[in-house]
């Protein structure tokens, strides 16, 4: 009796999970950019607005939605607005410097992109773009396990720039030692594993534009390549429910650095870190996953008290300013991933468009810190935001 | 003075209590579905607006809304989203599982259809339709005292389906006695008294409308059959507020379980069990009754402390969503009753209609357990909500 | 330097205060209504919108508008949705009885009409119309000072109607007695004192409109017919504020029961009471006079906590249901007073219309009282409201 | 790499910083007002709509414009919502009186004019016509570094005028001396040392517009005059962050009272008066700085606590109402200034329009006090609000 809504489930997840099936290359190509250069940008959110007219609808909906409501998704970037900045103009600072370190690569800013298999569903160049524009911007790039070009390829695109990469685990542990093996010949300094995709999100844009992502995976269809699976084995292999050993596994075979992606609790992250985590990365997906989800800058605070700093956090989910960025780094990140604006960039801009984003973001940043009397990340890191709730500063 | 507003009082709340005027059948029949196939959902918001189309003004007006200002009814839904599930894919979970016993009986998921007068209304083949779609989705309907076709053909339309029967209790206990017995003639597993309708609410969608509700009422008629009974006699037979001792009587006749349904407070919950009531239904009916009332689910977690798991919990009111669910039963609900939702699908699609909408919310709520990490019904019910307000779990 | 906005209050406050200006007759008459039979009613809300149409702009500004931003006025109904009623079916009661007594006067429910100036301008037969409508309904009126027909005519026009009189006072107490002896004469059962209109709020639709109160105030100009007066004498004769001693002179000249209206602190509340106030009158003038000032139903409880039942308390300013009244009086009301809405059933029914508004409050108030299981106002006023923001009852 | 958004943010804050290229003077003149004579004010939020029509699109964002999302800017208005004021009509008293001392000046009202560069971007006489405003209305200016016209001339534009002179610091010590020497000349009588504009804030109004700031700053040329600077030299000595040093050394050179601009924090306040400030200036640039800033309101009792009387404290940053007015100084402070709204009144009245925008304040705070019951401006300091949250006054 419970058929129908399984098979649903299974539709849908499968367009994150059925390996198989996105080894099968793309059809139904969308209308794709190919930009490169410069961009003007006012503010992230308007580059929303205007990257929504360069690529096809069902591709755009993909990208842009949320799951369900969107409430989640919605709330990840109101959040911020519970906690403010206090200026601080008698800070006697002459300058502000944005540079920080993450896994030992010296980055320009405390930015990077989160992981995201759809760069090669808006632009041509795909990762490779991508990667060239972080290198610009002199910060660092998570490849996805679904990445549009081969992780090797994305990583001799931009020689030198930093990158890690994020996996979705297999049942199949042949799988996952293959692929994260792969990522560290590819230069990879750490892996990403993701643990809030079990199931896919139900996006209610894709089943209204009746899009369905269909764009190869080579990381994965490498591994497949000559196997002979079907559709039903590929299902049955996606792994909905990960746990210490998992990690554990992929530190062992990977011998990489290994941060535990899709954390929005307290006890997550001690279960990660008591496994070995070497970072704990809060998101919720940018609220593609599991709508009514609380917004990842409302556990930030109660996770990192739990952290304790023993590992590094990574935060992501609705960072679109410069005061967000801040923010996450005053309530305990140390580090802020982007996902969506960088993928707009993309579209507009390409690699060029790529580094704009982060430049944006860099000088609202820039302007925050030295307004806010923060000489550095780590004074960032030790001010203390105001809770108008509560009538005073953390 | 007042014999003005007694008038208006009496003249709406005929609409529910005047069982000889039900008894006079329908005149004014309004255009109605016969629709019968599966039909395709994004989520139950749109199949209001979808369904909307296909009956009578007049018929939707009283199906869609609610008391008065409709304050109560709108935040039934929106009060789910003061609490937020926490995702976790380290709970090593390696599938779901949504099955559940309510009355000894095995359902397919914890969600059930609430008691409605309006299924002939909107639909030809009237519960009949929505016995079949429940039996088809593995679970279970309640039956109400004013359904549009008797409830032994209700019965004989899906033989075997489980149901309950929904009592508007009558000054006249032999009308007490006699249709409650019918009721367990036909397989009732439960008689449900409904506390909350002692007069009809407000609805003033009804008043602009000039709509009249007017279906045969052929549980009712049946007793009054050859009874020589004036409108004004059958008017001063409603009851408009009940006690423990009309529990009492109703087990004692019937020889069956008994739930009280529209309890919003720890004081008629204990009431309620007092009386030996066998189970407790959180219900402000759907927001048609008393405006003003609070949302079910903010009642919830403080009736619970009170029933302390003596008897079932029954929840219903503005279940729109698989998170809902997932909520109402991590805030100490057992079983989940949804109602307008029910209707629309008929409306849309008949008996598979109805099906398609448990479908949808048992993939969502599929999607929502796999997510949070729980593997059964009884791990959603030990689930921690978070809440943001109080920045902690429950 | 300041002679401007000096200026511009007194222009204002003209319209209230410069008594002998009002006594110089009306000019520019507006359009008025001379409707009089049953309206039909779905709520009071609706009721505004329909009034609207049937006066002439600048007067029904006038009636409807608010001080500045009309966040008080907004807020007076909004208040009310921050506690929610506990329907209660389980009470056993078999009926509701709506009957209270208020200065010694039987009313059949405990809603009474506010004072207020502006009757004659919106109907031909003003305050005579309403006095007869308040009859119909069992119930009482306040008559205002700048009633546009004298006291003695409104007496007459209802033989037998109880009603109470509202006094502007003067800093002239020849006058201020001249006018309660009046009252008296004609009846009045008590003298209400006004303490919130010192001077006339900043209304800013008489502005927009270039409105200018104009309708003649008998009871003022029959006290100064024949004696010279000049504006600005007139002028200086407002009594901006008030003190004990007011309410003692009041008191002693008048010989009757004296309220206090315009009290929105417990500590305006307790001066009253110990100059000798019979009862305390909560309103903050319908919004119409501080903008910025709280929501009488947000200042009830703790106003009620500090009279603690030494005098009755009536409460007005927002209500606009019969779950307003029902909050009220189970706030710690014991009459409640409506203003706007019996203008527009003025407007709409002339005697009847008001009538009208007075039932449509007691059918939506004892559909309140069945459904939370009151059986009468005690009950009501015993009833305990519930606060979701304290997750807890009264 | 970060070349581009150092650029960026140098592009944007040599509209106030680069001193030399002010110097230059205008191009691109705007279409501004050369009104002169009285207005009509409804309110001061309708002036802004109806100023807008009467100058260039770049000049009006400009002036009306905030940093980013404008989230703090429109909070600055809305955050005096969430306090009330209790009427009081049994204060007793017969009349209210504005008056007050500042500086040792007595002002007609406590309203003053915050400092403003933009006077000459939007009317003809400037900064002149202000000033002229400012004195009819018995109160004060506060005159900009980058005021249109040399603050001599100001001066001779209104014999007798007080006002105090406000200070962009430079790193340049002479010129830092030169110009407060220059402003004591002139007959200031404060200085004023503005804290919270070390860079500027980031408003998207100019970047749409494509709008650059571009008017004569004539007490910053003279300075320059004829010595040999370019533009990168100029940027280089803007002053981006302030010690207490900075603060002791204006006072040493100015021999003038010294008030620090731009405090929203306690330490701020602390560290200012430490180092010898003699008022504190709550301010957030209007919301023109940083976005993420917390209301001024919400920070004025909390630093107010800190001050605790030891210097003054001036107010600014949304202020539009008379309640606002009063709700501050019930708050802590001691004056309240205001910013575009001066400049609204001069756009559409010249002087005049200023007084005018003065006197509308002035009759709101009258009607205010009025009914509040507080009969000068220290019993409106006295005033306890009421906080609807804590549901208990101060």
């Amino acid at each position: 009796m419970m058929k129908k809504h399984i098979q649903a489930v299974a539709v849908v997840s499968a367009i994150i999970f059925s390996q198989a099936a996105m080894a099968q290359g793309t059809k139904n190509a969308p209308v794709i950019s190919d930009a490169e250069g410069p961009i003007k940008i006012i503010n992230l959110y308007d580059l929303e607005k205007e990257a929504s007219t360069k690529v096809a609808k069902g591709a755009f909906g993909y990208v842009e939605g949320g799951a369900e409501d969107e409430v989640t998704m919605r709330s990840n970037s109101t959040a911020f607005d519970k906690k403010k900045i206090l200026p601080n103009g008698l800070a006697g600072i002459d300058g502000v410097n944005l540079k920080t370190t993450f896994l030992g690569v010296e980055l320009a800013s405390p930015i990077i992109i989160a992981p995201m298999a759809a760069h090669g569903l808006v632009h041509k160049e795909a990762d490779r773009a991508t990667i060239r524009g972080t290198q610009k911007a002199g910060t660092l790039m998570a490849v996805s396990t679904y990445s549009s070009v081969p992780i090797d390829d994305i990583a001799k695109s931009a020689p030198g720039a930093p990158f890690v990469f994020q996996l979705y685990m297999s049942k199949d542990n042949a799988y996952n030692e293959y692929i994260v093996k792969k990522a560290k010949a590819a230069g990879a300094k750490a892996i990403i594993i993701t643990i809030d995709a079990g199931t896919a999100g139900n996006r209610e844009a894709d089943a209204r534009n009746n899009y369905n992502y269909s764009v190869a995976t080579p990381n994965v269809s490498e591994f497949y390549k000559g196997k002979n699976i079907t559709q039903s084995q590929a299902r049955a292999l996606r792994k909905i429910s990960f746990s210490g050993e998992d990690i554990k596994f992929i530190k062992r075979v990977s011998g990489l650095p290994v941060l535990v992606k899709g954390v929005l609790s307290p006890q997550a992250a001690e279960t990660a870190i008591a496994a070995g985590a070497d970072g704990i990365w809060i998101s919720n997906h940018g609220g593609r996953q599991l709508d009514g989800a609380p917004a990842t800058f409302d556990m930030l605070p109660i996770i990192a008290k739990t952290v304790n700093k023993r590992v590094p956090i990574i935060f992501d989910s609705g960072v679109r300013r410069g005061t967000h960025v801040f923010k996450a780094l005053a309530s305990g990140a140390d580090i802020v991933a982007i996902g969506r604006p960088a993928l707009y960039g993309l579209i507009l801009g390409g690699s060029e468009g790529v580094n704009d984003v982060f430049q944006q973001l860099n000088k609202e940043l820039t302007t925050t810190m030295i307004l806010a009397g923060t000489k550095d990340i780590e004074a960032v890191k030790q001010n203390k935001l105001f809770d108008p709730e509560k009538q005073e500063a953390r």
